[in-house]
């Protein structure tokens, strides 16, 4: 194969997007032609003065002269469209995260890719994504035994909005904890079967006058699915220690398989991630997936792929020194 | 492909080997054709009583009849012929661990698989193996970062048997353990430059005569590289206790990669294992490969590979579920 720079597009412009942006800025083998969006374009301002931001109804002019789009939008609205779209003209990666349609997404992908002959690379990141090759391989691994998902420490973007809906409430930000004591017993193979609500507690850190606080408090701890049944805490605090302490967007959380690999040991399987930024995260591994599926489509495979389906030679820029 | 049992073959029988007999059981889609030894086969006792045990000399004899063997010889003097030459007539996967000589040994399974057409899965297991895939892709997704890699707690063979030398030591076992301090400040970026020495501590459990204890004691931890740049510390034990437990071949450890995705971002990411059986957990690995073996050779795939080379979905009973 030919050692080429990769040139990439990135689609949407926002704190993924800019996450790519700083993302490809760091690999040798990459270049960044420009970043497509649908608003108008002198409304975006990127990281870097020297990135071009041009209108999404451009894309199909630059069909010769980018390799890989990476898709930043979300996955409510706009990857369902976007992606099997997009597929049809270029190598397209995405972090498309609504579970419970995953597999929708990806026959819709694989149909427009294996006419076009591209790789479409989908629901990369870190949850799907990294999260979802370790349930997998320590299933393989560890077959007789039990996998427990955690989320956080971290940010919950729908539920601090929840939490912001509430009258009276100025700010907002609603952190998913795990419940030391669950983790503690599923690294000893203990319950495998706990809801979400039984292995995570919800931390509020709220700013509001305080002849409301007694009456928030109590509208967010009974908010039903939300709040109602997690151990909730709420937290109020000043405007300033908010903005000065509250605005990353933190996350990470655990993989953990325990079990029996035969009849008689134990043997424990971890994987976490304590992230300082979720969409810098995601975007870094979005970038190494978008290498993938230039270098996939470079070796004549088409249709669309996810993180099972890749092996680590193909992420890496110096998979001659792995 | 067709849906077939995958016919495997164990060449050796230690704990290894034992394990991969256990593992084998657990899988759905494998039988175990039979166990081949350089000893006596009638020496030989396997788990269970219906695995034939087969002379190593009658291995050319079983090419119909065998997909895939799982070697479960020594790095030192098995592997580096073993690996080559019965790579010549069956697909392999080994658990090769001489981290310098890893290159030489790939190359030497290239060569004889690429001219008899057949796949030699080398270094599985979970180091290398899992934590290579690991250290690997923590780069990729943190790319501007430190790696820490930490053993233990866990059995060294090669420290147990330094201990059992010292005169008067009747049993002993050595644990490989994390500085506690260092492996929570690798999590905060700080100390990807230590050395092994600086992130680990040896503690020993040791039966002998009461009279000889300061003498042991003063022979292990001065000890030339296995002991002396080490915190060490000696337990003295009943042979009771040494026996009730200590027999255990528990080990595991932590990859951990820390650093910035990009500029203004800490991001961290571990991998852990805690493995009450260090040979069992690395059969279960050893037989997932056997698998990818097989499937990647009914692929047209031919040559050496190592855990960068395989997608995990070729790992899988299961892949279409996954």
């Amino acid at each position: 194969m030919e050692n080429k720079i990769i040139r990439i597009g990135i689609v949407g412009y926002g704190n993924l997007g800019r996450g790519a942006e700083l993302a490809i800025e760091k690999q040798s083998d990459m270049t960044l032609v420009g970043i497509f969006t649908r608003r108008a374009p002198s409304d975006v301002q990127p990281v870097f003065t020297n990135t071009h931001v041009y209108a999404y109804e451009e894309l199909s002019q630059y069909q010769d002269k980018i390799d890989v789009l990476i898709l930043c939008g979300g996955s409510a609205s706009d990857l369902p469209q976007m992606s099997p779209e997009l597929v049809t003209m270029y190598n397209i990666v995405d972090s498309f995260d609504n579970h419970a349609k995953i597999v929708d997404h990806l026959h819709h992908v694989q149909e427009a890719a294996t006419k076009s002959g591209k790789v479409g690379v989908i629901s990369v990141g870190w949850d799907p994504g990294l999260f979802s090759m370790n349930r997998v391989l320590g299933e393989i691994v560890i077959p007789d035994g039990g996998t427990h998902t955690f989320w956080g420490e971290g940010l919950s973007q729908g539920h601090s909005e929840a939490v912001r809906r509430v009258t009276g409430v100025k700010h907002a930000v609603q952190y998913t904890v795990p419940i030391e004591d669950v983790l503690e017993k599923a690294r000893e193979g203990i319950g495998a079967d706990l809801s979400a609500a039984d292995r995570h507690k919800r931390v509020c850190y709220v700013v509001a006058d305080e002849k409301d606080y007694e009456r928030i408090e109590q509208e967010i701890k009974t908010m039903p699915d939300y709040f109602a049944p997690y151990e909730t805490t709420v937290h109020f605090i000043s405007e300033a220690q908010f903005l000065k302490d509250h605005q990353k967007m933190k996350h990470g959380g655990f993989v953990i398989r325990s079990g029996n690999t035969s009849s008689e040991n134990k043997q424990a399987y971890e994987f976490s991630l304590a992230l300082d930024s979720n969409p810098k995260f995601t975007a870094s591994v979005l970038v190494a997936y978008a290498r993938a599926a230039f270098k996939l489509n470079q070796f004549g495979e088409t249709g669309a792929k996810t993180a099972f389906d890749i092996p680590l030679s193909f992420l890496s820029p110096n998979p001659e020194k792995i």
